[in-house]
């Protein structure tokens, strides 16, 4: 067994070894990153399992270490991860990786203010940390493949928590073995089911990958001893959810062109103009392209939604009774385009679907194609949406996406995230504040931006 | 999708109209379960990782509501669900169930204690919460079936962190809509690899277990929101890590016949004799009987030990190198027997495994035999091991074993279960006093109990 142990421990000397800082793009995209996740929290400050999370803390009892991001108050570690984990997720507002098929920084940097609290970390540390952590994900989520997805696992969770614990072990300086260990005690706590989308545990999974990098950090601080096969055993992390022989395929995928460019960069985060799974983005352009040819509703006899197959996977609800399970629905993403319903928070929350929304979904049918080609651009790479309305009169409008505004190929400049930002503070003293904090982050200690959370 | 949640609808009115205790079987092996528990946790009182976990905690920090057992210490109800839930299991002493196929009370004893603390708990209610913590982890064993062990999952943590939560929901007296609630919390925190048997995560899975249920209980009693869909949905608990149809079949395992026996009594509790795997108890038992033949270690040519296939998934070790990892090698366990070494928790520490057992060890070769037919009263079903042992004279023995000692065709009597607890009580007073507080324990406060721990 001992000669696959180089597996988890050749990516764990990549990780200590590098400084993605010195990659000027990797740089870039890191402090935006930043932006985004804290304009998505900040966003979601007062949606309502905030307070239920902050009552059982309350009862729980912990030492105050790390800020409550936007709540005036502090938590242990562990507890803040979990909290802040939540509240960047809240609102499905922040970011998404293509080769995660999942949110990345509302685990990872949760984690890193966790652990950077109370101890001298500079920006630039915390933004290789965070870099890194953001690699990790990305290659987990290429070693992986799409089964265990498909089959009803959140990636957000799944490979969150084990992506952080590398992010955290490289954060806090860990020497190769304790990163393997890290490892070793984080992939058994690795979790997070699909059926949750639309609930509040659905942005739980980013507090509780959080929560489990955390743990597996302090309790390796602490010498507690976890497999050192996390990664390269038959019956380890890889294996166990995406059935794969420990191949070369794999290692590849871990490994190999480590440090050439950066995943943050290449092919980059994707940054959301609207709070809803980045799934329904291709169709929702598509509507709004719709949307302009001022259409009657009356007179919609029907509409035809395409993807290529598995590509509605995550868009769980065909018919959402509530405005957050509207957050996975194409249909209900489609209706509020056509009816000319902005898509603000307010649209997608806890109140029912509005009854001409409902009508309209009734008209809505889903299906796959798998023969049509897309752009050779599209992101992720295969996917697209048509929307395609037939009218009483027979006449038929249809408009295909395959790169929606806001990913990696369409990206929101930084004029664009920045009034992103200015709309989720609570107001423009603070918001300047922190992007100034955040531009300036590389040549500064992380500690000035912490005390403005 | 409304139709569906009948079915976990159904599980949680079973559970909460069931009063257990009211079988005077199930209600005998409750009593013996907790004795049971108490002496594992008490004979790991010492464990190193227990040492590890307090450190941990103290840096959290938390209110003081739950005993520590054996500590002299008070941590919150999560923190006290997980160490306590390491400590049943360290030694891997605690008890086995086989429609689990794993350690169903170190996970569901912690929560139900943990829960209990600083309420008005009668001891009643604890042992009707027991029994059903254990009957639906058996069902929920049996609906999964075999293919997620085999796979690499754990069942003592993947199935124990769900049926304790079914358990303390019913502790505390949940609605319907409450229970389906935290089940549906808890689905999303499944986890624990069998990779990890040899090492301190091993047990930790029990403790984690024990935290997930508490968490997914506090969460709820927030009105924190999760699936209803946990088990019934195609992308739900059940169906992504066995991966089945949400059947007739798991539908009858999971409900029918519910109440008419209990799976506590029936099988039964499986009680440990010897702190290592139960899955070796059956070589174990084959090596004692051909150590009887006082054999020369030296004359041996050849050991074959010969298994059903897949029954020595959980003995992933085949050259331990401490004793620590021989907890999981049939080849240590047999060894030791015919090196006359008794299965000491000494001898199954973190010490390195001795020269001789080593030497011993490599004449050892594992083989499955799919066509063997066991005594029908096997446990588990179809189980066996047989030891054979060829002599450099052409001479052979040969043991089989397919009813171990402790298990419930072969129980420990009351008198041997009492004295496995008063081996592991830190002195005889205390072991008194705690026996006489469960013998009473249905006409009793939890209290009495609690405050001896």
């Amino acid at each position: 067994m001992g000669r696959l142990t180089v597996f988890t421990e050749t990516m764990a000397e990549e990780v200590l070894k590098s400084t993605p800082t010195d990659n000027q793009a990797a740089l870039r995209e890191a402090k935006r990153g930043i932006l985004d996740f804290l304009a998505s929290a900040f966003a979601g400050r007062e949606d309502a399992g905030i307070a239920k999370l902050l009552h059982a803390i309350e009862e729980e009892g912990g030492n105050p270490i790390t800020p409550l991001i936007a709540q005036g108050k502090m938590a242990n570690r562990r507890q803040a991860a979990l909290v802040n984990g939540f509240m960047g997720h809240a609102l499905d507002y922040d970011d998404v990786h293509s080769d995660v098929r999942g949110h990345p920084s509302s685990v990872i940097l949760p984690v890193l203010f966790a652990l950077a609290s109370g101890r001298e970390i500079s920006g630039k540390s915390f933004l290789d940390a965070y870099i890194i952590g953001v690699e990790v994900m990305a290659r987990l989520g290429q070693a992986i493949g799409t089964g265990s997805y498909l089959k009803g696992w959140h990636n957000t969770s799944l490979l969150g928590g084990v992506a952080a614990t590398f992010a955290g072990a490289r954060l806090l300086g860990f020497t190769v073995a304790q990163m393997r260990n890290a490892v070793g005690i984080a992939v058994s706590q690795a979790s997070g089911l699909r059926v949750q989308f639309g609930t509040e545990m659905k942005p739980l999974h980013a507090g509780l990958a959080a929560q489990q990098a955390v743990q597996s950090i302090e309790w390796t601080q602490q010498d507690f001893h976890g497999t050192e096969m996390a990664l390269d055993s038959a019956i380890g992390f890889l294996h166990v959810y995406a059935g794969k022989e420990a191949d070369e395929a794999v290692r590849a995928a871990l490994t190999e062109g480590w440090g050439k460019s950066w995943r943050i960069a290449e092919p980059g985060l994707w940054f959301k103009r609207n709070p809803f799974c980045s799934a329904a983005s291709h169709g929702a352009d598509a509507a709004l392209a719709l949307a302009q040819l001022n259409l009657d509703a009356e007179a919609i006899e029907k509409i035809d939604i395409v993807f290529p197959p598995g590509g509605d996977a995550a868009l769980i609800h065909k018919r959402p009774k509530t405005g957050e399970q509207g957050r996975f629905s194409i249909e209900y993403v489609v209706a509020l385009a056509l009816l000319g319903q902005p898509f603000t928070l307010g649209n997608f929350g806890s109140a029912a679907v509005s009854a001409d929304a409902e009508k309209l979904m009734r008209k809505m049918f889903r299906s796959n194609d798998a023969d049509h080609k897309p752009d050779p651009q599209a992101i992720p790479k295969g996917r697209f949406t048509i929307v395609r309305i037939a009218l009483a009169d027979g006449s038929v409008h249809s408009r295909e996406v395959c790169v929606p505004k806001g990913s990696p190929q369409a990206p929101l400049s930084d004029a664009e995230l920045e009034s992103k930002w200015r709309e989720s503070a609570p107001d423009l003293e603070v918001a300047e504040r922190i992007l100034q904090a955040i531009r300036g982050l590389e040549n500064s200690s992380l500690r000035e931006l912490e005390e403005l959370l």
